[in-house]
């Protein structure tokens, strides 16, 4: 999406493709040591069966590898439940500019000697060095995924929707993930999936992942009851059976593929305070107007992330000017984050400046230079060309 | 403990305790921002009133400034539950050695904009940077707590009790401590507190915060049920109650109460593999023989860190060479850390190299020269004299 590990000049490419073994796991502390080329899915299968689970999983888990999950700081759909890999990875070995290897693939919850090393690699994107080793910490594998599927009349009972689940579901809920009627529609017409509710301006997905069945339906229909009877939600079903769940939610994940049938798609993921989430959206359909077939908002609202997508029959120049810098500066004017969960790649290098002051831009140029003083990992992205 | 804030030669002690103001709280997101100098326990009441918690929580909380706790990177009593300060800091304003402002104060879940740049300051022991602003992610205060304290016949069944507490409370597990008998002895003998259960080799205290007292209390019955039942637990207790849960935490909280009424103490805080956690002490109780009084060994178990204690009647240069550096090449054997929670400060700032390869304290040594190139930010701490 922003190019961040695609060669664009004179690059050479480097593969970890066939450093795929996994290195050990304990099953008391759940914690997994593994190599960078490990795929996520595979994974999540070796950990299933151990009865654990990744703390991470995304739309591409059948084909990227933990390392690049890593190097990119990826966030996806369990980040609500447990949290950034900022938090769950342990340890790294990284291989630095001049061919050191860094070991810090320690398999330790705990470790303050010294500086956190490991933090510098994740998240820039192969600009400080190659991860060719990763140590995370598993959680156990829920016994129950319970699944509702709400329509809500408008954004603040969406909001208010949230702040009831996370009172009254508190350390079962496990995502939390919006979308707009305009997605609803794309996903029905090109996509063809029924919208299992009434028609709302909203949708909301809300999953629990638990340790016991009964109680965490028993929490899920007591929340059900309470958003139908004060109307933040106008109607709701639950699933709590495999099918019904993962058809719930393929309305939300196969939103990108409904978008991209529907013309040239213009992406961009967002951080917010979750109150003005929405409001970009509405602003941008005004902005707009006919030159865009659609101006879609949907994401994980659990962590402020608002994926906010413009399709058109096809790129226009004149589009592309007026949604930038005009997306950018808006969302910088509210201290947001001009890339929530996608880096900056190659493609949005150059934004940086609308989340970072200058004083932390000029402090990652001297932490590149520092570790790649010849520049050569992962050359022309994440920072800003320097003037 | 390890003189981290002490000032030792000639340096000059700064103070943030006047900047002590709640900048903001939103309680749809439940992030806190405020300035460095606020006292823990002074933002645990202000959050307590709308229904939120912090995140971490220490037995110095009456004093300790949540600035310090970022610059340390402090763990402490809801670490299992609710991670390391490095993924639930969103951001933080830091003044560099040159006097200039570094405002990376974001309270935004996401955000991959280049390098995480507070992740620099986050446990560096004010070496880098001095921090005057803190965002932090607060978790919903939890409806009811349960505490379970219960007598184990050996180390092995504190392990096994450890991974069905794990599989069965699943997601509201929220402490998992344990203490040997010597401990018991020792609060029982200075503090006059009573064992509310049989006498064992082990002791251990399994806490649960969840949003259900009565699905938390059934959950914590059947694992006591199971434990027992099983023999890994020989005796057991369940307190639901505010007063008798704080009378079996007191037990574990006041060992270091205790080893202080017992003589002269020497400490260590060790993250190890947890399998291997205790045999650590019974390895040193051979090795120092009855030049001890006590060697005790307690902690977080849930978080793979033994508090290890010694305990003289005097100081003793010779019982010190005994256990220095026996204690940190023990741990180094097992790729342990020697400072699990509580940083190098002045008195392990050479005991790093135990835990981390040279190529490691060459970095953290070129990075301390990057930001405090006179080093005039907490001078004589966390990284070895350089040779």
């Amino acid at each position: 999406m922003v190019g961040g590990s695609v060669p664009v000049f004179d690059e050479i490419i480097l593969s970890t493709a066939l450093m795929n073994q996994v290195i050990s796991f304990h099953d008391v502390s759940g914690i997994l040591v593994c190599q960078a080329g490990c795929v996520l899915e595979e994974l999540s299968q070796y950990l299933q069966e151990r009865d654990f689970i990744m703390p991470l999983d995304l739309g591409a888990k059948g084909s990227c590898h933990i390392g690049g999950n890593v190097a990119t700081n990826a966030g996806g759909l369990r980040f609500l439940r447990y949290g950034s890999l900022r938090g769950t990875v342990l340890g790294l070995e990284v291989v630095l500019a001049d061919g050191t290897i860094l070991n810090c693939l320690t398999s330790l919850r705990k470790d303050n000697t010294g500086y956190d090393l490991k933090q510098l690699f994740i998240g820039s994107e192969g600009t400080l060095g190659i991860i060719t080793a990763v140590s995370i910490l598993c959680p156990p594998r829920p016994k129950a995924v319970n699944v509702a599927f709400l329509g809500c009349p408008g954004f603040a009972e969406v909001l208010q929707t949230f702040s009831t689940c996370k009172g009254m579901l508190g350390e079962i809920l496990s995502a939390f993930e919006f979308m707009d009627a305009e997605c609803m529609q794309l996903v029905g017409q090109h996509l063809h999936l029924t919208n299992p509710v009434q028609e709302s301006p909203f949708y909301v997905l809300v999953e629990t992942s638990g340790s016991s069945a009964g109680h965490d339906t028993e929490k899920l229909t007591s929340v059900l009851e309470q958003v139908l009877n004060s109307g933040l939600v106008s109607d709701g079903t639950i699933a709590t059976d495999q099918r019904k769940v993962q058809m719930l939610w393929a309305l939300r994940e196969r939103i990108t593929e409904a978008l991209s049938r529907d013309g040239y798609v213009f992406k961009y993921d967002i951080s917010l305070p979750v109150e003005r989430l929405y409001d970009l959206v509405i602003d941008l359909r005004t902005r707009v107007g006919p030159r865009a077939k659609h101006v879609v908002g949907y994401g994980h609202l659990g962590d402020g992330n608002l994926h906010l997508n413009v399709t058109a029959e096809a790129f226009s120049q004149e589009l592309l000017s007026a949604l930038e810098p005009y997306v950018y500066a808006w969302t910088a004017e509210q201290r947001g984050s001009v890339s929530a969960e996608h880096g900056l790649g190659f493609k949005k290098k150059n934004v940086l400046g609308y989340s970072k002051p200058p004083v932390a831009v000029k402090m990652m140029q001297q932490l590149k230079a520092l570790l790649d003083p010849k520049g050569i990992l992962n050359p022309y992205k994440t920072l800003p060309t320097q003037a």
